[in-house]
Parts: structure tokens; sequence; C-alpha cells
């Protein structure tokens, strides 16, 4: 009458023991809703300590990956380790074993995707990656299964939960960069070393992969521009305020016929839109699309239950029958980031003298940089004022090779900054 | 290698004809990513003169439902006539004869979804319902197959896109009622009689279907409480804003314990929630979960295209192996309307005279309303002036006694506004 499925699950950390208690609580339930009698056969980690969780939820425990892979009755592997060391060993194991596999992790599926899903496709493996890309929102299964027959044409991705608590606390708090940074290690939403979030590569990582689903292409993670928040300072948040807008770590994914344009920055968002509500923890993808408008999928992107409630997803889907579907690698031109045309935000710190202005918007316009609008306010004691404009559509190389030609100048006191506006 | 898939396709409206299209155009797409040959077996009409329709995608046509229902080749029918007629049969007969079903039709489902659920479930028929519920946003699934394991409590949603933009023009423009819904009739956005939409029957068709999704709970629809938005008027929805609110028509579905709270009303939710950032004819489901925080989904909720493409998603889905899951009917107690603890906003109009807040208080004060703000402001040249007050929780059937017999008063000019504050 019921299904019996075995699930060994690799990795006792955060999520791996929020999904042990979590199985427990909803064995009754998956039984009555979907006629499955899920089983946890085994649990592992490394460390021994691990062993009293899975005393506490009376399951089988090892020290050593390979006896949940190779044991012949469990089903399907979860692998919850994290990083792209023994976890790759476990995946291509597992596959070569034809078990289906779960994985929550975004790192390794980004860097070794190519040859990780084109095994997975050839063997016919069931896989589900439901927690890679914005822990608990079903953001993988709707693209794939259901968004991707309207025809996606961009996706923009506030992906990454550390960065945007940190650019909410500066925003509404009025901190600065290291403060809101503490803050957020405090609340245990930043790790001690911060920098795989900070700098935007854990965004890189999420926005690969939603390329991947979207458009069938998986690029070298290098050749995906990648900038961090680091940079960001009260200041321009104050002035994009002014402005009616936001500032977000974006990740950004276009397609225009076989041309991508993928990147991770930071961004001016009109304040209006609803990906510029996102705040604190919260992720969000806003997905534009040919024949269906627009959506946004809204939800908590980390913490170990809502992480645990979609690997759950993925073993109840595969336990269905529904493994998700990957679609096929597509040839594809990675845009270059330099010949990319956008509206630009520039905050100049230049002293207060005459011709300045003239001098910047000398050099802007031998750039074929328009300016749309210019904002310098009188300020006591400072040997250096700022002075912000917003530009018209440009060239991005053109305004990088023009800022370093300004930078040079003797009245501007550099790096000046430069942060792109996302029409949206 | 390619598994083939017929589908019959009952009703080119809107929905039918825009799925006619986008399923030829998408055909080679689902051939390369999903291994699927879905073939348009038969259309069906009864109107003639859709035979053109037919014609231009060189697609056999027939006027008789039956000839699709009974046609032995066709592995999916797809129902897309709407309203409680036909449509009940064609699917009863599809039932019947162990096809797979498609349907779009919330009326239908939400009226005699008892008895379709528990047929469908008995006799094992993959069904799929995606475009039953706002329209292009993969809602339906994403719950079925993923949030319900994440325990869903409260579900917040703006289900209806006539009254939503009609709300958003009344706010944004500053207009009245009856010019928001010309307009939005101009636009398009509204029917000739748009009784359905305005009066809240279309979304409490929706939130009955959410709570059948997520607690297996369809009550009869006459038992869920459902207040339209003809009443609105601007000043309301000024002196929301003045106190840091937006009013949308809001379906609420929330759940504790065995216990179920149901309805469909204009509501009072704080300008900053994302929900109410859901602007014009767009839709969002808001659902919060005791494992994996709040959810926010947001999309378009009609269309021809939109819908089409959830249509689509059904078939594929269905083809895939993958049907809707159904969840088994739970024993729910549904809490009863006037028993229910909330905020209120009241606006009353009463002449400016010595003695008014004091007798409205005395009277609020005996039915236990406490309340928590109070505005009136000057109008020159007006016998009556608003009166608005924002109240402490207050049980619903309380306040409709204490209205009542505010309503009755000399200085009083009945009816006072009264809206549900909800605490989101």
């Amino acid at each position: 009458m019921f299904k019996k499925v075995r699930v060994g699950i690799i990795g006792l950390g955060t999520v791996g023991s929020a999904l042990v208690k979590l199985l427990k609580e909803k064995q009754k339930f998956i039984r009555q809703n979907f006629w499955l009698d899920i089983e946890i056969a085994k649990v592992c980690d490394k460390n021994p300590s691990c062993r009293k969780t899975a005393a506490i939820y009376k399951v089988p425990f090892s020290q050593r990956w390979k006896d949940v892979v190779e044991d012949s009755h469990i089903d399907i592997v979860v692998e919850l380790v994290g990083g792209l060391g023994v976890a790759y060993d476990i995946i291509k194991k597992a596959i070569g074993a034809k078990k289906a596999i779960v994985t929550a992790n975004k790192a390794l599926l980004a860097e070794k995707g190519e040859k990780i899903f084109s095994s997975i496709r050839a063997k016919k493996v069931p896989f589900g990656m439901e927690a890679s890309v914005c822990g608990g929102i079903p953001i993988i299964k709707s693209i794939s299964e259901e968004i991707i027959l309207a025809g996606i044409r961009n996706i923009y991705g506030v992906l990454n939960g550390t960065t945007n608590y940190i650019l909410s606390t500066m925003t509404k708090e009025n901190k600065d960069f290291s403060p809101a940074l503490k803050q957020a290690q405090k609340e245990g939403l930043a790790e001690a070393n911060p920098a795989l979030d900070i700098k935007g590569e854990d965004s890189r990582h999420k926005i690969a992969l939603l390329s991947f689903l979207s458009f069938g292409f998986l690029p070298p993670l290098k050749d995906i521009k990648c900038v961090g928040i680091e940079n960001i300072e009260k200041l321009d948040i104050q002035y994009a305020r002014e402005l009616g807008f936001t500032i977000k770590l974006l990740a950004v994914a276009k397609k225009e016929g076989r041309q991508v344009e993928l990147r991770v920055q930071p961004a001016l968002i009109p304040q209006e839109h609803p990906l510029a509500k996102t705040y604190g923890a919260y992720n969000a993808v806003f997905i534009n699309t040919q024949k269906a408008g627009n959506f946004l999928f809204y939800g908590l992107g980390a913490g170990g239950e809502a992480t645990a409630s979609a690997v759950l997803s993925d073993i109840l889907n595969i336990s269905l029958g529904r493994p998700l579907p990957l679609p096929p690698p597509q040839k594809i031109h990675l845009i270059k980031p330099k010949e990319v045309l956008s509206r630009y935000y520039i905050r100049f710190q230049a002293k207060d003298q005459p011709g300045v202005l003239a001098e910047i918007s000398k050099i802007l316009a031998s750039f074929k940089i328009s300016i749309a609008s210019v904002t310098q306010k009188q300020q006591a004691k400072s040997t250096f004022v700022p002075i912000v404009m917003l530009t018209h559509k440009a060239v991005e190389g053109n305004v990088a090779e023009a800022l370093r030609k300004i930078d040079r100048l003797s009245f501007i006191k550099p790096p000046t900054h430069l942060i792109k506006i996302e029409d949206i």
C-alpha cells in the first residue's frame, strides 16, 4: 500500500540535523498525504559527536560516507557536507551507484555543474537541488517545471541574506558598512569570515545555477562579473534614497536570442519595485517572461529549518517519481560586461572650486556619457564635496575608462563611486 | 525515444486559443527539454466560428465536447469552457473515461470540489489545476509539493486582478470607486458585469481552493465570509494612507490546530508589507509557515497567455507523470466570523457638536472595544465630519453590534465605515 523509500543523510550540520528532525516530524503527514513511507536508513558525519543527534532520533549512524553511498538498501543519498572536496566524491560515487541524489551544495554545482549535470542526465539518476538556491523558496522547481514554458527573459535576484541584511541595516538604521556587518555577525547572519557572502561569490554561484536551469547555460564562474558590497557607503545609500532608489546586491541574468548577460553587483533599483521591499535575511527572485509577465518569489533564503524543508521537498518529489528535469546545455554567447549599456549613479569627491563640473562633464562627454542629473550640496568644513550624477545609458567599458581618467584629476579624491542603475 | 501525448482542448475562448498557439510554439522546446511529443489531437468549441482558429493551427475541430472526451486516442482533456454546467459534465465524463484532466475552472472546483476531488483520488485520474488560482503564478504546485511540508499556518492573498486594479487606481490617482471601475472596464480588466469580481466572489473561489490544497479543507462556499470593495471610498484610502496602511481586497485562510478561519474582505495592511506593493492587475499570495518563515508569490493573475502557460505546465507535468497530489480531506472546524478577534478601522460621519466622541466611546466601551487612536479633522462647510478610529483587538460580533447601535444615534450619518486591520 505504502511505497517505502530509504534515505541516507551525509552531513549533520545545521541543515542536516534540522532535516532529521523535520523528517521524523513529518513522517505521518507524508504517509497520509502521499502514501509514502520515508525512512531514514542511515545518517553520517565525520564528527563522532554527531552520534548523539543520531541517537536522539534513533537512526543508525556512521562516520564513513561510503557506508551510506555503498549501502544497497539506500534509495536516496542526501549530500549536506558542503564544499568542493568530499561532497564531490560523494556525488560522483552516488551517480556511479545510480542512487537518487539530493544536494544543497550550490558552490559544488556551480563549479562542477557541467560534469555533474551531464552525468546525471546520461545515467538518468533522479536528482534534486531545491535547497541550493534561496533555501526554502521553491524557485528551482517553479522555473524548471512551469515558468520555463513562459519563455524566461530576465532574472533579477536578491540572492544572499547576509548582504541583504547588511544593506537593509545600513539603509534603515543609517549605519556604515562595518557596524552593519558586525551586527549581522552578532545576529548569526554573517560568518566570522564573511568574504564569500560580502564579495558576492555566494550570489554568483546561485545566479549561475539559475542561468543553467533557465537557459541551459552554465559558464565558468570566473566569467561572471562579480562585485561585492564592501565599498558601499551610507552616503551612497542616502543619495540613492533621495533619488528614489534602493541599493541591493543584485544578481542578474538576461537573455536575448543566443546572448546572455550574467553579473552580480550592487545596483540602484526603484524604491517602489517589489524587490526593493526584500528586507533583512529574506531573498527574492524577480523573473520577467515573454508570455506570462513578471513573477516574484520571496522567502527565507537560509536557516536550518527553511533549508531542510526544501531538501525534504526534493526527497518527497523524488520518492513520487518527480526528479528535477535538467535542461540540455545550449550554445550561448556570454556578453562581455564592458559592452553592456546601462544607466549609472556616480559619486565624485571633488574640491569645491570653479571649473570642476566643466572638466568632469568634458571627460564624460568624450566617452559618449550623457548626464541625466547632477546633485551637489553645500557641505561645511569639508575639503571635498560629493557630486552625484545619474547618467543616461552608456557603455560600461566607456564609463570605466572615463572614471579612470577623472580619478587622476588633481581636484578629485579617488576612488569615485560607481553603481549601476538597474531599470527593472 | 519521445513519449507521445495527445491532448484535447475544449473551449477556445481567450485562454483556449492562447493555449493552442503556445503549445504549437513550444512543441520543439518541449521535445528538446523533456523528450515529450505533445500533440493537439482535437479542439472543440460550441461556437462554429472557432473552426477558423483550429484551421490556422491545423488541428482537428469539433463542436461536440463528447468527440473529445470519448476519443480513445486522447490522453489529456483540457476543460476551458468555464462555468458550472457543461464543464461539470465534461469533467465527470472524463473521470469516468479515466482520462487525465486539466482545468482552470475555479468556480466549478470551489463549488463541486468535494465530489470532483474525491472521484479523482478514487479513480487515480491524473489532474492539474495550476491555472485555477492566480493564473500564471505557480502557486498550486508550490503549495502541494513543497510548502505543505513546512507546515502552512496563514495565507493572505490579493487574488483578484480587477479589484486590485480598481483599488490601486483609487489609491494612486485619488479616484472614487465608480470612475476607477470604469477605467478598469476600459482597460479590459473588468467585465461589463463585474459583480463576480467586485463582490469578492472570484476571490472566495480561490481562497477556498487554497484552503483545500493547504489544509485539506473545502467548506461550503456560503460559509466563507465575503465582502466586496464597492463600499470603499477614496476618503478611506486617504485616511488609511495617513495612518500607514494600504487597503487591499484580502483573501485570508488561517489555521490553528483543527480550526480554520476563512474570509474575503477589504483590509488595511501595513504600507511596507510586500503584499501592499502588489499593484494593478497583479496578484500575490503571502504564506506564513511553521518551519520556513514567510513566502510571497507575485505574478499576473489573469490574461490569456499567462493562464495558458499555467495550463501548459499542467499538461507538461501530467505528461511527465507528475499529476497534482491532492490532499486527503481533513476534519476541520470553520471559525465563525463573528468570533474572530481583530483590530479595526472605523470611520464615523458625525455632526460637529459637543458630546459626540463621549457617546461613541461609551457605546464602544460597553462592547469591550478599546480605542487605539482617533483622528478628527476640521472640515469647512460640511454638516457631518469624519471621525476615524483605530481600535485595539476586539471581537468581530461585538464591533458589528456596537456599530448598529451607534448608527442609530441622531448625530451620526449611517452607515459607519468599518474595515478590518490585518496584522500580517
